[in-house]
C-alpha cells in the first residue's frame, strides 16, 4: 500500500484526484497507476482502470486470478465492475469512500475475490483531504 | 442503433462477443466501438468504455453531456458505472442482460440520465445467439 500511496502522490503533484494503485502478484509488482481522469480528459482513467489493463498486458492474459490490488481509496462501481470481471483475487484499500464507493452503491466483485479496508487509511485520507482544502483554497 | 449493430457485426468476426457502440451528439456520430476484449486481453476493453474514451477525446472534454450512446447490450456495471462519471445525457440499448446488465446488478447511472431499452432487440439479441452457437459448436 505504501508504493500505491507513492503513486497517489504522483497524482497529487499532477493536479489529479490522489488515488493510486498496484497489482502484485507472487510479492511482485506487475502494475502501477494514478488517476489520470484530468489529465486524459477521460472519466475511464481511474487508477484502477489503468492497473487492470497493464497487470493483464504483463500476464499476457484478461484474468487476474492469483493477483492481489492496492489501491488508496475503495473502488467505485466502474471500478468494481471492471474487478468483477478480472476474477481478481484480493482487493486492499486505504480510505473508505462512504459515497460514491462500491459498497455502498451494491456493485458486486467476483465471488472468489476477498476485499479488505482500512490499510493505511489515514496516510491515504489525508492526502485525500490535503487535495480538496488546495483545490477549495484555489477557487 | 443499427450503427451500433454494424460494430457489433465487427466485433463478431474477430471472434468477439458482437457488442457495438456508437455515441452521438447533435445528430453526428463522434464514437463508435467494438467489444475488443479477448483481442486486447483487457477485460476493461467493453465497446461502451472505449466509446467513453473516445467521445471525449473528440469532444475535449470528459463529460458527455448532451450525447447519447447506442449500445447492442445493456451495459454491465463497470460501464455504467463509466456512463455515470461522464454524466451522458441518454443510453439507448439494444438486448437486454438479464444476468450481468446494471439493471439487474442495481448500478446507478447519473439522475440526468435517461434510459431507453429494446431498440432493434430482436436483430441485436440473434446476433448474440449465433455467435455462442457457433462458439459451443467448436468447442
Amino acid at each position: 500500500m505504501k508504493k500505491a500511496l507513492q503513486e497517489a502522490e504522483m497524482a497529487f503533484e499532477k493536479n489529479e484526484v490522489p488515488v493510486g494503485a498496484v497489482i502484485v502478484v507472487d510479492n511482485q509488482i506487475i502494475a502501477r497507476a494514478h488517476n489520470l481522469t484530468e489529465l486524459l480528459n477521460d472519466v475511464t482513467a481511474h487508477a484502477e482502470m489503468q492497473a487492470i489493463t497493464a497487470a493483464a498486458n504483463f500476464l499476457g492474459g484478461k484474468y487476474l486470478t492469483g493477483c492481489t490490488l492496492y489501491v488508496t481509496l475503495e473502488p467505485c462501481q466502474m471500478c468494481a465492475g471492471a474487478l468483477y470481471w478480472s476474477q481478481i483475487s484480493k482487493v486492499v484499500f486505504a480510505a473508505r469512500d462512504e459515497n460514491r464507493g462500491f459498497i455502498k452503491m451494491g456493485t458486486q466483485l467476483h465471488p472468489k475475490t476477498v476485499v479488505q479496508g482500512g490499510v493505511l487509511e489515514t496516510e491515504a485520507e489525508a492526502l485525500l483531504k490535503r487535495f480538496f482544502i488546495e483545490k477549495r483554497n484555489l477557487n
